[in-house]
């Protein structure tokens, strides 16, 4: 479908992954026929990233009713998954109206993958006039090519830099607890020759300190009408660094990820996921047995720490509200609805 | 020698550590009787924590001194392991002069151990006057007992204030990468009976905007005459995040770690350690083969950013280059001269 690397694969009907939670050790494609695998698959994070959960579900839909399951039971299995990136309630509500109105799923679902990878790209141009020549970027989880339909946001914009001729170097956060940033991020980043060195979170602050970062760009999950924005915990603490010593701040969403429904950060629903995740890493135990932890899977990142946010439409400076609500209008009507089916909470309590 | 856990043990003119690598999982204790073996234990992280490392390394040089080896060479290989934590210097310059004054060196070890744990106990009751009944304290790496002679600095101040009936609870980052949080600070709470929550350093940020950290408490490894001061990396970015939301930010640390011989935090020596420390947990690899990371163990928290500096002294207070000058006195020359040895350069060099 493209020349990138991309998360998914379509071939003869069946929808491919590639199993993000083996990489960098192993790179294992597991294959999929039913919305109900579909819907596994994005909880336990096979397939991640706001947008590639958005393509994922809208084959999942497809797949669900091939084997004659009713369109709004389809639906509903794959909203519970996830509650917070609300590209998932986005693509799901694009499919049941084209469903309703009797088109192709399978033509559809195409069209949203395709879209996404041309939106990456059009993020990617948008932002790359953004970043200086011999920058070193500050990411944070991984919003490339394997959180997208390809070719990534955040990513996207230091691919488009580097396509522009542009030395770029990416200093990626680890992303505890689950490591998007050394498994996922370095990975596609050495895959395309892209000089990338990896740092735990914790030593972001230093590098600051040192003066050794331009900027940083990380994606998000969900952006509030007045720019507030979810994305993978930590990203918050990053939009502290930059403030604090004069660094730019910048996300680079597509404007699927505008939910102009949440009219700020505080509606946004933030997903708690299973304590093994922040005490164990594989088998080996970390923690003491019986401890207790948090895992807040993300955070929000107030509006007024945002230098910009990079969308497909062109860089939006503050205040967003305005140009948010003008852009959005790009996506259509969609968006309110899937801001509604977000807030309408069916999603799983918290523990449950 | 006292009631708490304690790192060390000394019986039958031999060395005991707890292996601190390999808790919460495992508690072996290892026998040390040379001075080779114990400087071994300080660099490969047995033992770790500046209090901690100065007691055994006062030990080491009793070993040393017992096989016969000559004085300046025992202290030349327990000065090569660690360049970071000043206490090391100061205890082993502590040790040289007993020695050259004729002294007992078994007695002054001993001596300089049940010191440390007196001093941590004179932290403790400090500090814990600034700790509110109901508090969550926020911690990174561990400044407990694991740390120091015994009772702990940071969190010494803890353990103070529940002795003084006041309700605490303990937010502890795990502190990538060695997660010494996770392993050290959540096992030596739980069993002391303190609650305890164990998070990731990224998920810090978070609580902060949710109002959930009443203070932090922090130790140090080495603290400048103007008060900047080194601890485990990501220290600076908990400072930060502490201004940023108006919580106070607290250092405890025995006298024996302000270095009056260092005007202030630029000219502290950063160990820069093991990739692998990054790339793997044990035998599995978390980023792609061949990445390139950075390992700096330490970071350089401003004074501008420290709310009070706790002693065994008392409670000091911005400006704090005169306060720790005259407190500094109380620990003796033996400061200055440890400063001058540390800044000696036969550490060596990063990438070594």
């Amino acid at each position: 479908m493209n020349e990138y690397l991309s998360p998914l694969e379509w071939r003869a009907g069946r929808l491919h992954l590639l199993d993000q939670r083996l990489l960098p050790a192993v790179e294992t494609w597991l294959a999929y026929d039913d919305e109900a695998g579909v819907a596994a698959a994005i909880r336990d994070m096979v397939v991640r990233g706001a947008p590639a959960i958005g393509c994922v579900a809208a084959f999942g839909v497809v797949l669900g009713l091939r084997r004659g399951r009713p369109l709004d039971e389809v639906v509903a299995t794959l909203r519970a998954t996830r509650p917070t990136a609300v590209n998932l309630f986005w693509a799901l509500e694009r499919m049941r109206r084209v469903v309703l109105a009797g088109a192709d799923p399978e033509a559809e679902a195409l069209a949203i993958w395709q879209d996404d990878i041309d939106r990456c790209r059009r993020i990617g141009r948008a932002g790359a006039a953004l970043i200086p020549d011999g920058a070193t970027v500050l990411t944070h989880c991984n919003a490339g090519a394997l959180a997208t339909g390809g070719y990534g946001t955040a990513l996207g914009v230091v691919r488009a830099a580097r396509a522009a001729g542009k030395r770029v170097q990416v200093l990626a956060d680890e992303t505890r607890p689950v490591l998007q940033g050394a498994r996922l991020t370095a990975w596609e980043l050495q895959r395309d020759g892209i000089p990338v060195t990896v740092i735990t979170d914790s030593m972001a602050a230093h590098f600051f300190a040192q003066g050794a970062i331009t900027c940083a760009v990380v994606g998000a999950d969900r952006i509030a009408r007045n720019g507030d924005f979810a994305n993978k915990i930590g990203t918050y603490g990053v939009a502290v660094l930059c403030h604090a010593h004069g660094v730019p701040f910048y996300c680079a969403a597509p404007l699927s990820t505008v939910d102009l429904g949440t009219p700020d950060g505080t509606g946004i629903p933030i997903e708690e996921r299973a304590p093994a995740e922040v005490t164990h890493v594989r088998e080996i135990q970390l923690c003491p047995a019986g401890i207790s932890v948090r895992n807040p899977a993300f955070d929000v990142t107030p509006a007024r720490l945002v230098a910009a946010i990079i969308t497909e439409e062109g860089v939006v400076r503050p205040p967003f509200g305005p140009a948010l609500a003008a852009a959005g209008a790009a996506v259509g009507a969609a968006v309110g609805a899937a801001a509604a089916a977000a807030a309408s909470g069916d999603y799983p309590p918290k523990n449950a």
